[in-house]
């Protein structure tokens, strides 16, 4: 049995008795009934997720996958393909929006080599990236296929991988991505797999103008119209309109999924790959918990076909991971109020009316 | 010349020569431009705010002011009017919500005696709170002026002490309250100063049913009615259809605002503060930073009265400063991008096309 399918086995779904033991104490709370809101309903999932009244949150990792995109020749981004390993360099010297928001929130950031262009033979030899190179970078899509199947499944395991490897030590999993072009498969799979227009789920990525987004949205639509992605086929979809950092974190996300990891799912390319792993296995949404809200059109789509209500809505559209490593500040939130709020009783204070 | 009226005229605009200097420094960070969006704009306040490139918010402390409502006395609220003192009580011994929430932020609380019904001598002899109390609650509004119009200076006033006082060793503030019964006065100051109709601004409070819900509409409509404060004149409206506390965080804000230190203004009963607060001195806004939007009704109103948008949006209708500590992170990452992030030029990263 291959690691994929003996992953997707392994995922199970929340536990319902958790859930309901973490609900039945913060209705106790001192507090109006459910009057943290949303942090509740947060604590609730994890505890449904850990299988703990207190759920361990405390040794957090953000897997940052990159990638490059031949669709890149078609003109799709406003910068030129060298920036991701550019970028690639910045987050091992720490001088990123990642790092610094990461620092922040205790978190660790690893930087994953999925298949940039630029070459990261040193950086992989001194061990300041992994390398789980499928290629150097993804054929362009407008053309015929972006990998070919086996690519997309090497690219779901090696994510599955790093995620058992890191859960030995992670309790919190954030993902993240670089990627110069990534918003453009990432919209191609959007549509792809919640069936929407094209127009309707590409934005402006890294802030093209509106000449531009009309080629973005027409370069999209002929790779859907060149390869006819099967939408019930998420490693079809994966293979012809994807990218290996995309395949990257719809592994990681299984694989914390099955390791019973929360993890914070980021923006609009974290979100294409968590649309992938629950199409592989809708219980993998149970572990997912959506970052925030991107401003990118078609993270909208891809969230409401999740189910899934974002933390934040603060206009972020940098990726790398940097939503997932503000929210963990909010699910830290989540657990301490689970963990150490007083009840009425406790605290002696008087309940309101039934 | 009272302290009121001197703390009014020591208000100083944000410096708009540091927040050009932000502006440009975050223009050239190696991210596509803006993309860290509302944080961006946050930074770039803050800089305005403190007059710094790095801006201070190390030391933080949550106020949490706290008063009783003499129109409890008409079924307002579902809790009695004793648990206002209980909370007290509760955050001395740290176990309420913004206990918990406080620590994570890594601010200290401090609570204040505004004016609760209860007896809190012990705890004010001990040190545990800071005592300011202007009555043992507020009388009646709907009956008449729930307190004179020298009861609203000294209320102010005591805020705007306790503010200076704070502001030898606090960097960043933020507000709170406890108070049952507060969110009616809260409302009846909202839709005075707004204008709006009393069903428009009035919520569900501590989560009463419809009925009573209809009855907190009529007897703001009373309180108005009965007692016609002057929406030009915010002592009027303090005096008339106020709270202690509510006065108290007015005053808090103005002294942070003469301080040049931002101060996060929290939920539904903050934002009653923030809006009298910007009466009677509209420069005190360029010192607020919305926390949060609350799920009361009214918040939403006094919030685009002040043109603020919050920066969470989670449910909460808590109050105590909880939103307020929960966004001192997001005031802490702002600071972090302003100051750690890496120029495209630092990171060697190449620019995009302009």
């Amino acid at each position: 049995m291959s690691l994929l399918s003996r992953t997707l086995t392994q995922i199970e779904p929340q536990d319902s008795r958790t859930r309901a033991s973490a609900h039945a104490r913060l209705e106790q709370l001192a507090i109006p009934h459910w009057a943290l809101g949303r942090l509740m309903d947060l604590a609730e999932d994890l505890a449904g997720m850990t299988r703990s009244m207190r759920p361990p949150i405390r040794r957090r990792t953000i897997v940052t996958m990159a990638g490059d995109h031949g669709v890149t020749a078609e003109g799709v981004s406003n910068y030129p393909q060298e920036v991701t390993a550019q970028m690639v360099h910045n987050f091992v010297n720490g001088g990123a929006g990642i790092n610094t928001l990461a620092r922040q929130a205790g978190a660790r950031v690893v930087v994953v080599d999925m298949g940039v262009a630029g070459d990261l033979g040193d950086l992989a030899a001194s061990g300041q990236i992994e390398s789980h190179r499928i290629g150097a970078g993804t054929r362009n899509m407008a053309e015929g296929p972006a990998m070919s199947r086996e690519e997309a499944v090497r690219a779901i395991e090696s994510g599955i991988s790093i995620s058992l490897q890191l859960s030995s030590d992670t309790d919190l999993f954030g993902t993240g991505d670089m990627g110069i072009g990534n918003t453009t498969p990432s919209s191609a799979i959007i549509a792809a797999l919640t069936r929407s227009q094209v127009a309707d789920v590409t934005g402006h990525g890294t802030g093209i103008n509106e000449d531009r987004w009309r080629k973005k949205v027409a370069v999209i639509e002929r790779a859907l119209a060149v390869n006819r992605p099967d939408p019930n086929d998420p490693l079809d979809v994966l293979a012809k309109v994807g990218g290996f950092e995309i395949g990257g974190i719809a592994g990681l996300i299984l694989g914390a999924a099955s390791s019973k990891r929360p993890i914070l799912v980021d923006g609009l390319i974290s979100t294409a790959g968590g649309l992938l792993a629950a199409s592989l296995e809708p219980r993998s949404a149970d572990y997912m918990i959506a970052a925030h809200r991107s401003v990118e059109r078609g993270h909208r789509a891809a969230l409401e076909h999740l189910k899934k209500e974002p933390l934040l809505d603060l206009n972020l559209r940098l990726g790398e991971g940097t939503g997932a490593a503000l929210a963990m500040h909010l699910v830290e939130a989540a657990v301490r109020i689970l963990t150490e709020v007083a009840s009425f009783e406790e605290a002696a204070v008087s309940t309101g009316e039934k």
